[in-house]
């Protein structure tokens, strides 16, 4: 395939400086659109990145309807997101993966992380789930689709190209199987346990591996305990909890669904004896457990993200307030809460503040004793602060004394 | 015992905010000092801390030579540092450190963090070392230590009272006995695996338990790998690696004592044949190792804290950067650096930000895959910053492309 003549991106003066700390991202006020027009670009396409001289910075994929307009797929300019590109990242993604668990069951691909800005790849053994976030990475979803089929085995690969970042590039929302047929459910192993997740029907890609390192922390924490997992979507938590010898286990979620998955998990598992589920919303449910005068050895509350966008911050940050109280209220004397957050706009030692105020107003003392970011498989690009969303705070609750 | 009588401690307005958070220190601006002369206490005695009005909020002990004049010990007032509440708050720490290490080797006490404010305790099985910091633990160790005899089998309990703090507290510098022997070294297992450090020539209390969780991730990170660890001390990264799978360690340090007790516990885990030592300073020994063409699949380095006082941030930071980038220039593509820091005045995202920019500096990228925070026996008490101090970084290194 002969190399793709690609246009140019002349940037501002300045506006290279984030590139140049690591940053692969590029606002469409940082172009110079009067030597290098943006409205001519084909979504998609390629262009060769330069500063204000005209010093070739990188080579980029660009989406002239979205705010960010170009994201940097080389360093090198001359360097085509062609398959053999493709080919290479997603073998040093994979490597990786496969170093750390060998069962196949893992974030493939996280996008910038791993060096291909727009593209998640979830996998679950032969089965893989992309999501083509960007015009650039929808071009070569095919071709990612034929890699993982001829390089990895896939039995099926399915586009699940439907999230709000779609909406920004202007893209369609579908799912449809890009290798073999689109199977109703994903089944996996994590932390040595068994799972069954939705497909069609779930969130995602079906599974959030992100969690992984966090749970995989519960074993010493949960033998013959009593615990309580609030937000339990199909029982990651729970049933593990079970199967690392805890006493009884009540997950809690609003979703039927995802309740008759947390029964098959706990069957697939042989813990269905200790794993009880308890339909209801989160609010709710916590209040009327804590109506009825019943405490946990350990709470789990892994809830959606409340601060979707920045200006939810206030209203957000009260939704974690109330939800870590009840949490809180329902944690034994010297029992262990586990308090994540998946809001990208929440930073770790905000929710940890939030984790400490809620104690104090009901008279808890908290030990922090445990953090957790994002699962190996998820890893954070140390320029771009948006990759790192998810951690989880592990404290002890005590009484004041 | 008769309740003891306690002067009271009268605060200015508004200086009741910091201990309303949660956080246990006065500062001695912040006493009313025409009220309650803070002159006329005793270093070591006990006060009742009141409001600018008169509202009782606790007891603390004091110590009027010190900027931090008094650590709060109990929100109630009537409650003495007796031996029944040392006996309680023992026994509230020590056990949870059973459930998760039962091996019993651990930071049994860490000070604020667990309502013992001054106070810290290694435990090496029958063996406990404590560091009591300030006056008001130095007037109750010997309390202390007989509970640790009493209640935990203590065969020794030593006072190694040597610390920059107990400067500040107008204490002397001293290492004894207050039950038993002094050993002259100690042995313990972490993570698996057995070593011995020695206690009178070597570093604090002998060991640093607080990166065990840290180094609990190498496992799977080590297989078949070429190891470098950094400011080796004794050992605990390099000869956990060779144990967990690394085809060979070089462990550098440059104290001769200390590698002579990785040879030790090299040999303690049948891995002598696969753990090297290279006695030089760090930044020699780096730079030698860069010009001899060698590299490694994984690097650690553990430096001592470069800021350990906010006045040598910068000094600091310039330390960091330049032993990241060398470290940066050892790991093979591909690889794995472990970059920690002890500085608390550093924070986590901080030193994250050296790691990032050394590797840009030397055209490398670098995927976060992972972070560490103090190991579970060292917990963070989350009104007081100054009880989080350590942090780890697990980067994947690669070459730009």
């Amino acid at each position: 395939m002969p190399e793709q003549h690609a246009a140019r991106l002349r940037l501002k003066r300045g506006e290279e400086r984030r590139l140049r700390s690591g940053h692969l991202w590029i606002y469409s006020n940082e172009v110079d659109i009067d030597k290098t027009p943006l409205k001519s670009l084909e979504p998609g396409s390629e262009v060769v990145v330069e500063d204000h001289r005209g010093k070739p910075l990188g080579r980029a994929y660009v989406n002239p309807q979205s705010l960010i307009c170009a994201r940097l797929i080389s360093r090198n300019p001359e360097q085509a997101l062609s398959s053999s590109l493709l080919k290479k990242r997603l073998e040093q993604a994979i490597s990786f993966r496969d170093r750390l668990f060998p069962e196949q069951c893992y974030r493939a691909v996280f996008g910038e992380a791993d060096s291909l800005p727009g593209l998640v790849i979830d996998r679950y053994r032969d089965v893989f789930v992309l999501q083509a976030g960007t015009a650039g990475m929808e071009r070569v979803q095919e071709q990612v689709a034929h890699i993982l089929q001829t390089q990895y085995d896939a039995r099926a690969v399915i586009a699940r190209n439907e999230s709000s970042i779609r909406e920004l590039e202007g893209l369609p929302q579908y799912t449809r199987a890009l290798v073999g047929e689109l199977p109703q459910e994903v089944s996996l192993t994590e932390n040595g346990a068994d799972y069954f997740a939705p497909l069609e029907a779930g969130q995602k890609t079906g599974w959030f591996y992100d969690h992984r390192a966090a749970r995989r922390r519960l074993g010493p924490l949960v033998k013959d305990a009593r615990v309580l997992d609030v937000f339990a979507y199909c029982g990651a938590w729970g049933v593990l909890a079970a199967r690392e010898g805890a006493r009884d286990v009540v997950c809690l979620d609003s979703s039927e669904t995802a309740l008759e998955y947390v029964h098959r998990n706990a069957q697939a598992n042989n813990v269905a004896d200790k794993v009880q589920t308890l339909h209801a919303d989160a609010f709710a449910g916590m209040k009327e457990l804590i109506g009825a005068g019943e405490r946990f050895d350990v709470v789990i509350i892994d809830p959606p993200a409340f601060i979707k966008r920045r200006k939810d911050l206030k209203n957000g940050i009260a939704g974690y307030h109330a939800i870590n109280e009840l949490a809180l209220r329902l944690v034994a004397p010297g029992g262990i809460l586990v308090s994540a957050s998946c809001s990208m706009h929440l930073p770790a030692d905000q929710l940890l503040d939030v984790v400490r105020s809620s104690a104090r107003h009901i008279d808890r003392f908290v030990q922090v004793f445990a953090s957790e970011g994002q699962a190996e498989d998820h890893p954070v690009h140390p320029a771009i602060p948006e990759t790192r969303y998810l951690k989880s705070w592990f404290v002890r609750v005590l009484m004041n004394g």
